[in-house]
């Protein structure tokens, strides 16, 4: 199993600018989100106050940072990670069907914004996933459904139309995915997940829906689910000044870490996430 | 006297940062520093982890962010602040021979590098000044001694010389003066400052020079002798995750606030500091 140095878990300016840092450092490192990078970042009208960058539009910014990753050659690992383990001595994460090793990992997930859906945290495991790349396979011949927020969650129910007998795709932003018979588009507002043992149904603002599981797509989880035992202040990431966590060796920057939800603190703190680790880790040797 | 809704102190990384989003946010703002920005800047010969500036020089850093100022329209008040007094309910600035009143103050200095002189503090306002607009009338007819390190040291020589007997100009970086009949170089190392009651002597490498002042003129100060009260821990200026400090209103980010010394840590920090000076502000009223 490849084992790095550093795992950064997000692609918005927190973790770009941890991984520029990484790089500069010569650690071997990871950069595992969106190829895509953050939709945050794309989605702003204007960027007035990042220095050195005048007047740009998000747009603009997120190419610069995709030509900036692309001149240091460090690649964009477009795979989600869906759990990090503190296993002792390094950490395990789940990504996508692959495990990973780490000796450190920095959480720049960015936060989640709105409410867990009724039913969603009481049911988590028992028919509600938030990884269409882990637990599909579970759902082989069975109709499900797709909550869909994240960047990535068109591609992931085409992907799970594939596998399982039928998608019901419940559009929240981003793009729509491509209707086929195995793939339908409900332009409805998922309200309560409900079931007994395990989720038996979607119920919406028009009506129900009979699923076998519902897949919560959304580019950022609850830090407490992604990361067994961290401290948490609500959706954030406790940090102290130097973005080490209350676990050794985690570290978290960017929105995840707390407000203000700014392009240039999410750079800094990345920055400073980044060479945290690298000490962590001169200090484990 | 003008009463300023935010001072922001340095023009570096930080200081800029913190202007950009105090300009973002409407505030009533002075930037004070040197408008030549951070010395410390354009010095840098690559920076290749600052996010969206690939491979950038200090030098065409420097040029963005003062392109970037200009374009705001923020001017930088090239004014050197001494002290930094709570008065209660807001600050009083000491800049050059005038005073500034402001309901929020951001330290952005830098940190001083290096260490104090012997003698230095011990003669602190009683033959050892930081400010040679605010005392130069003081020692008209007298010598005195100059160690230059700060972007701003030659020039502030050359204005001493035209109140003061005579200037002994000791280098330790930056550009030269022009010497005169009034102002001398020597390329010798201070050591110690001596005296009994004020102070008599400037103690070299090379020798000894009697002398009724020594100016130290450095990019940054000691926390403590620019902010009376406020707590630190070193050269450092002890602050939260939202950049506050001790004294309510006093906000402190960049290279002051803590390492690591990085552009985009103190970028992004500037912009945290002027952000919870905004908040602040908000519920002063």
């Amino acid at each position: 199993m490849e084992r790095f140095d550093i795992a950064i878990i997000g692609t918005g300016p927190a973790g770009i600018s941890a991984a520029l840092t990484a790089h500069a450092r010569n650690k071997r490192f990871v950069l595992l989100g969106s190829t895509e990078l953050s939709p945050k970042i794309s989605k702003a009208h204007r960027i007035d106050n990042y220095p050195g960058l005048p007047m740009i539009t998000g747009r603009e910014f997120a190419e610069q940072l995709k030509a900036q990753l692309a001149a240091m050659e460090i690649p964009v690992t477009g795979k989600q990670v869906s759990a990090v383990y503190a296993t002792g001595d390094f950490f395990t994460l789940q990504a996508g069907e692959e495990m990973l090793e780490a000796d450190t990992v920095i959480v720049a997930t960015g936060v989640m914004q709105g409410k867990l859906l009724p039913g969603e945290e009481a049911f988590l495991g028992r028919g509600v996933s938030y990884c269409a790349t882990c637990d599909a396979r579970l759902y082989r011949g069975k109709t499900v459904a797709v909550i869909g927020s994240s960047a990535d969650a068109a591609k992931e129910a085409e992907f799970l139309a594939e596998i399982v007998e039928n998608v019901l795709y419940f559009p929240i932003s981003g793009e729509l995915p491509s209707e086929s018979e195995k793939l339908r588009i409900f332009h409805e507002k998922p309200v309560e997940i409900i079931g007994e043992k395990t989720v038996s149904t979607l119920k919406t603002d028009q009506g129900e829906h009979e699923i076998s599981c519902v897949f919560v797509l959304r580019d950022a989880v609850m830090p407490d689910k992604l990361v067994p035992g961290v401290e948490t202040d609500g959706a954030h990431i406790c940090v102290d000044l130097s973005m080490r966590t209350n676990i050794p060796g985690l570290f978290a920057c960017g929105d995840i870490a707390g407000k203000p939800y700014q392009y240039v603190k999410s750079a800094g703190q990345g920055n400073v996430a980044a060479l945290s680790a690298v000490s962590y880790l001169q200090n484990k040797k």
